[in-house]
């Protein structure tokens, strides 16, 4: 077989695994979704089931061959090219992933599709003990996931390298280490400041038919395409993206609370706007096609959700059809209030809900946590003490129940321990992304005041 | 290997490939339900690829070797034992798909996926000529199905076989000859009555929310449990069957029928009730836990839709509740007068709205139409005159557009050719098994107006 062959070979068969893996996403999609409770049993076979077929035909002896022919060839003598920058990551997932007993894998699935459900439960009823057991089997698993791949200084660094290719945790420890003096400068100045936005505007009663049709019509002007994709209602949001073209953003609404299904909405299409944006779609399937972190995705979301959609400019041009649309509850209120209340900073309970300014801190917290759970230095069972003893440290508010704390994010469930660094990392990119964006496109900002994101898209 | 491994080989295959399937089943479902536009594509090749895969495992020649060993042991002695109904349904499905090659399974459901989006735009625009190009291709699919599995008398056995096992065309023919002219009759006598209902009724304005509240209450009603499953809304109404538990109704509703919304629903969640039904779940993914033909399963659709849900008991229960709802829109109408509009009998368009008595002549339409499509004498580009012509030969009024004639059902989209005949099949199943349901429990029409259908069930 010549190395042009041994390439194609790949490329179909990593085509393949993404073709079942973009299946996988639309049973999870479904599962976040619409899953009714008794069925999740099975949606845990379902999705274990792909997790083992994928695995084995990407951990095939063939494929280290073909990679093998490719990487000594002269495809992948410039660095930059198509098969060197594909074959470079598949050799690096490659040598992960042999490493994983496709038992283990399915374990692993079929674990965290049950402690989903049971997250689920546990928050709803606020009680830790009943996720627990669980979480326990989940950090094992991360834990024996890390041992079996192997690490050279903490096994944190392997489960941090699945979302941001390279990064080490010792760097993220750093930065984070450079950024917190200043955020919690910030804040305090904020706190301190005599001028206090009204955020009671955003806390009236505000109609979910109404607010829906509001979001979906921000999103549409951001550049979401409704012809490929859609958006749907969970207790979680986010962005799925079932293949080429087919992005499912969940989001939710609140009666009370006008904020929450605005920036959700802004948050996830920044997700689907960066998966729309691979515009050729002959790379879909290949790491040419693909994000190269999560942190890079996150940047996008963070740039449509704070940058843009918390700017003056963005709520010059849609606070007045918000304000058609919500007659009563906004008469009198003014653009700097809205503006305001939309930018109103303060220490809360939710990560999801948190100001620009104190979701760091959230970050950190759990960076913290995560990487104490990993190393063996905090038990299961002393999560929410530790939760609640640091959140008030941090935060200067005691949690009043775990539903407000420990449990409220889906993401150990998931078994995804080293992720959430990708979010205050994509904070930090999306910063530089803008910086340079206004560098690049003169006068970005008055495009927003006319609804126009095109030139930043 | 001994025949107790043997058998246990197969269940354990058998049930990998029943977990494919019914992720097969979620991509399906979402199809139906929610897929935009431009995903359909991507969707084709997520269904080949379940499909090819579970055909591969399926027809595997260890299935065979496995198969043969029960075949001749005493595992299969006592026919009626659990080995010996799995493997005698096992056999007859492995020598039938052993004969279509890979690549015609692949290409089915790629062909079959792009029709079901070209079918719904062509309906849309209701232009044949649309979908006609690609119908050529599933009847010219159709038929290579039918020549490669291989048949004695004609090649719409085989297709027939799919969905009714062990059932003939010659036979069906037979059934639909001696019911045609007492259909006719009947429906005859009930057009020169002089007592007709005032159909009126359910014309008017009914709010879709509350309709929909309605609805799922009549399913509630009936027995479906809303942890194991869920309604949501489509084109086409039908139940899908996710996994063990994971029952998916699709349903519609129109602002000026408030038939259609009740129906569809009563009908559906028949199918529904059946498949939670299979209460041994441990037989899932096996014949024994399956449906013995859809004839059967129709059946029950059609005993909850037409004789429990158009009965006069029903409504003496439900049609009170309905009138709190739509206090306006009912106001002056008795039961006697909602009963009869809702067994109001006269020739129609779409089958699917089609009276309990008219609809068996919607059927044997499509019988003639498609058997002779697979046959040869019938040519797709004819289609729409042919139908035209017999509509009107045999419902006596004039076919106005496609959408309300031969492009009305998504079937031939799918390339199910041979599944339309089970319907009829399923009335006439329904009929016999309410007759001996009325001898076997006394008084069970009672029963039904005091909204109690436990025993039924």
């Amino acid at each position: 077989m010549t190395p042009p062959e041994s390439y194609n070979k790949l490329k179909e068969r990593m085509k393949e695994i993404a073709t079942l893996q973009s299946t996988g996403a639309v049973l999870y999609w479904d599962q976040e979704a619409y899953l009714p409770k008794r069925a999740f049993d099975h949606r845990g076979d379902q999705l274990a089931q792909l997790e083992r077929l994928g695995h084995e035909w990407f951990t095939d002896p063939l494929v280290n061959d073909w990679l093998a022919a490719v990487e000594e060839s002269d495809l992948a003598k410039d660095k930059e090219s198509e098969a060197a920058v594909n074959v470079r990551e598949w050799r690096r997932l490659y040598d992960r992933e042999v490493k994983l007993p496709t038992e283990f894998v399915e374990d692993f699935t079929r674990t965290t599709t049950k402690a989903s459900q049971v997250w689920a439960e546990a928050r709803q009823k606020s009680d830790f003990s009943i996720f627990a057991p669980l979480l326990e089997k989940i950090v094992e698993l991360c834990r024996r996931k890390a041992d079996l791949i192997g690490f050279e200084t903490e096994a944190y660094d392997v489960l941090l390298d699945e979302y941001e290719p390279g990064a080490k945790t010792a760097e993220v420890e750093q930065v984070f280490k450079a950024l917190r003096p200043e955020l919690v400068e910030l804040i305090g100045k904020i706190a301190a400041a005599p001028r206090k936005p009204d955020i009671g505007i955003l806390r009236k009663q505000y109609d979910i038919g109404k607010q829906r049709l509001f979001a979906e019509s921000l999103g549409a002007a951001q550049g979401l395409d409704f012809q490929q994709g859609r958006v749907d209602e969970s207790t979680h949001p986010s962005c799925n993206a079932l293949g080429p073209f087919g992005i499912r953003i969940l989001t939710r609404y609140y009666l009370d609370d006008l904020h929450e299904g605005i920036t959700s909405m802004t948050h996830e299409v920044g997700h689907g706007l960066y998966d729309f944006g691979h515009q050729d779609k002959s790379h879909w399937g290949t790491p040419m096609g693909e994000t190269a972190s999560l942190a890079i995705h996150e940047s996008l979301s963070r740039l449509w959700e704070n940058i843009v959609g918390r700017s003056r400019e963005y709520w010059s041009y849609f606070f007045p059809q918000l304000q058609r649309i919500f007659r009563e509850e906004l008469a009198g209120v003014g653009l700097d209030d809205f503006y305001g209340a939309m930018n109103y900073v303060t220490p809360s309970y939710i990560r999801v809900q948190a100001d620009e300014a104190t979701y760091n801190l959230h970050i950190m917290l759990r960076f913290e946590l995560e990487r104490a759970m990993i190393r063996g230095d905090l038990k299961v069972k002393d999560i929410p003490g530790e939760w609640n003893r640091r959140f008030e440290d941090y935060f200067g508010i005691e949690v009043d129940n775990d539903a407000n704390g420990c449990l409220q994010d889906v993401h150990w469930a998931h078994g995804i321990h080293g992720y959430f660094p990708t979010y205050t990392l994509g904070n930090l990119c999306a910063a530089q992304f803008w910086s340079q964006a206004q560098l690049d496109l003169p006068d970005l900002l008055d495009d927003f005041s006319r609804g126009n994101f095109n030139r930043l898209l």
